[in-house]
């Protein structure tokens, strides 16, 4: 179950690993339900990845599946699932950079309920 | 200017009051832009509420008032505007509750910028 | 026909009702095709009027009628088609006040192709 | 901050170049939370390109982006971000030619404020 405290949690790691690479992101995590828990948009990340971020999480969670391996949206990283026990219980969706660092940041956010 | 630790204070006063009266609100502020800066949804809170307190936010903003004073929307109170010094920089939008209780948490919220 | 040239007329002349009434206005202006030819966002009037006022001009040609005429919407003045010899070749649309205000500052730039 | 007065400047530059190049244009200015300022259609402009103009508009001040660098959309060209001192502070979207024309355009209605 990703509750607010968890979410925050998530978000909080995210963020971090997104200070430390210097590039703002916007943020999300969506629950089990695919709906979302809590967003963030760090000061100077681009409006155009609000959606995107949301967006990101839901399919995710949509299909279980990190974004980076959608073969039909491997440029979409970002969208992590989040399980606990190895259990699917959300996903974190991570957007304002590179495939690359989006998909980093996730990570970060995502290993704190794995 | 809301950034994101404004945003944060504004949506942590607002959690404060909602606690208080033990309704879970989904809280969302947007920026002078109308774009959103950060979401919550409290545990327990309804996931039919997000979009809604992301729109109250951003009619808030649209309008420079609060939702409960637009005239052909009397029922959608919740969305209040954020001012420094008189100036509009944003809006907090919250759903969850009775129209009063929307109301009445995001006033604590804008109280935090006025 | 509504060329931009004549479409600029007609916006002046609204902005400057506006300018008079101390009511800052989104104005817009389509053509006989109910397509946006101009649009204009003075200074401090509100975001939330845009698309407003954008449909109140489509509106307004769509009927062929004031939109402060058309019943359902007895609320919504600021829609004033534009008459060259009596036949409609298009509209004028405003949103940022109230409906009388609307309504005033859409005649004054009606007024300059009737 | 894209003003009206700026947003005018901005357009009559983009305006003159797609005269010089005898292409007639859709030209949007937007302000920095990406919501429309001004727009205008050239006479002859398409209408098909009302929305585009807008659209890239949008795009480019949500990620802060020439449309044309925008990987995914290397074909949409004609949206540039306006920058004061460094800063975005809003952006311009052209549409109605070649991607070429409509950067072009774009790029001379920019150049005002950079």
């Amino acid at each position: 179950m990703i509750d607010l405290e968890t979410a925050r949690r998530v978000i909080a790691a995210a963020e971090q690993k997104a200070e430390e690479i210097k590039q703002p992101m916007n943020i999300a995590v969506v629950d089990g339900g695919g709906n979302l828990v809590a967003h963030v948009r760090m000061d100077g990340a681009w409006i155009g990845s609000i959606d995107i971020s949301i967006n990101k999480a839901f399919t995710s969670r949509a299909f279980d599946i990190a974004t980076k391996d959608l073969a039909h949206h491997s440029q979409s990283a970002g969208g992590i699932p989040l399980k606990e026990d190895g259990k699917v219980v959300g996903a974190i969706g991570v957007s304002g950079g590179s495939g690359e660092q989006d998909h980093a940041v996730a990570e970060a956010g995502a290993s704190v309920v794995r």
